[in-house]
């Protein structure tokens, strides 16, 4: 398919659009419910609640060190799923191509969405592909929506955290951010770099079937960082939340670049890890399960939430110091995921 | 908001983020899932099958007689569900917004799709917005994606046809199509055409509910139109598709329209339409069934599956002739939907 591009006629849903689909998508991404190719996908009765999330991809560069937007576009959606405690049932993908991308290009996505799925074991079921004119569009955007399945009895939300709990960071931050960031600037240190992104669903149902009960709140800190996300948590808590600057975990590459581009990791874009409030009695056992993983090999106790002003995060610093650490405002670089 | 526009800030998932959700999608979407804001929605756990499907909507121009990229977006998801048969449950909402486009624009989008879900009974449960910079995309594009409940014993497929079945058409073809086209083109025609679009889900139950196990396939003729759905049907059903030219419904207007820019209404997108194939002696109580309600009160029988080539579908002229309808190649003008 070398030099071959998207045309326009590749989304009119005709002969074109069929080749697409039959070349490409069910070639790579097949599977029994996807290749029914009709209007919906049909599931079967699920034994639960069911979550249901959905997020757009644009991305820029497309292909970055450590991943591309469609394996971005599969892990985040599986990732937001896992948030609420529930095990990812499918996807679903929605693709807006520019015309004249390159077909090469296309399919190196899909073979990776593909990758993605096999890896995490959760299928793309249903799919819709549509095509803009040259210059209204910026190569792909991606959409996934899925669908997860709650298990009865688990209720997370970042509601649910109550004062004493303790939070848990799943690993370094800022990884995919001053990936995505450095590459742009095409500033020299970006080949030390790589992105996060990960999918974080086994390491939750591992948190959930050993300390049921005691998980409160999941959040994965993806646009805006830990520090916007943080401030979430404490805003649907009603408490405040208490950092330990030492022990926030970046790697030194990261610092580096961080201090280059005047950026502060606390705000830094994550794809691959996970915020986890979990009452202090369990706090070790957890850390000690996310240590036992792969994804979770770098977690550390990073605060804890107190009775301190409604929505407040603070900051201890290593010289007796306290600052508060406001949500995100300024977009330090649009298109991060 | 007049005179004010999207900023790269609105896709930070920062301050200016969480000030367009509640300032927009809160006040006009609202509703006790949606509200929580959390990674996903969580909804009660469904009696029956799930349909799940996805769409997105780049359609030029935004708005247009007879609707908006907003309605459209929940009226196709919508749809899409409805032709497995399913209930539609909720949706979910994903937007990329192009920097620089008015925010009195998108309110009156939203607005709008605020309106359809009421009109349908069908929330939005969860959503996402991304910004882009001006000139990397065009405005605004929409993914609406879909669950539904297909109830024990409900099968609709293009796979189910049977020969000796009969083709219905809920009403006009073309409408949709033609209507973005003229806009397109700045024909004075204009003012005469509208946009079908519709939601079908309660045409569907009713169908369903009336006559059990007699509807084997049910599709919406949206992008390609009816002769291309058609083509899907007959390939799906390994069978031959047989119409009578006569039958075929096209407003008047519409068919100025295609006379005076060479295009053919079998071709031409729908958005308010779907076909029906049912066992051929309960096809008159599905007309019956289809004029009693306002989505369908101009529906014909358009023809019937027969044991012809497989795949192939073709006309009867009123003169006797035959010829054959094959699927659209070739995109007559982008971004329909």
């Amino acid at each position: 398919m070398s030099e071959k591009c998207i045309l326009l006629d590749h989304g009119s849903g005709g002969l074109a659009s069929q080749e697409l689909i039959s070349s490409l998508f069910i070639k790579h991404l097949d599977n029994p419910t996807l290749r029914g190719l009709e209007d919906s996908a049909v599931l079967d009765r699920q034994n639960g609640r069911l979550a249901f999330t959905t997020d757009s991809y644009v991305v820029d560069p497309i292909f970055f060190p450590g991943g591309d937007i469609g394996k971005l576009a599969v892990h985040g959606t599986i990732n937001d799923l896992a948030m609420r405690g529930a095990q990812p049932l499918c996807l679903s993908l929605g693709l807006i191509l520019e015309e004249g991308m390159p077909l090469d290009d296309l399919e190196r996505i899909i073979i990776s969405i593909a990758e993605a799925c096999r890896e995490s074991g959760v299928p793309i079921v249903t799919g819709d592909t549509k095509v803009v004119p040259k210059g209204k569009g910026d190569k792909i955007f991606i959409n996934t929506s899925g669908i997860g399945v709650v298990a009865d009895g688990i209720d997370i939300s970042s509601k649910n955290a109550r004062e004493g709990d303790i939070i848990l960071l799943s690993g370094t931050m800022g990884d995919h951010g001053i990936t995505i960031m450095t590459r742009r600037a095409g500033i020299a240190m970006q080949g030390q770099l790589e992105s996060d992104t990960m999918p974080l669903h086994r390491l939750v149902a591992r948190l959930l079937k050993e300390l049921p009960g005691s998980v409160r709140t999941l959040r994965d800190p993806t646009r805006g960082g830990v520090a916007t996300t943080l401030n979430e948590i404490a805003a649907n808590s009603q408490l405040g939340i208490e950092l330990r600057e030492e022990s926030l975990p970046v790697r030194p590459q990261v610092r580096a670049a961080c201090e280059l581009l005047g950026l502060e990791p606390l705000y830094l874009a994550n794809e691959g890890k996970l915020l986890a409030v979990v009452a202090s009695d369990r706090a070790e056992e957890a850390l000690q399960i996310m240590r036992e993983t792969a994804e979770g090999a770098e977690a550390t106790i990073i605060g804890r939430m107190f009775n301190g002003k409604a929505g407040r995060v603070v900051i201890n610093t290593p010289v007796g110091g306290l600052r508060v650490v406001t949500p995100l405002h300024g977009e330090p670089l649009p298109r991060i995921c």
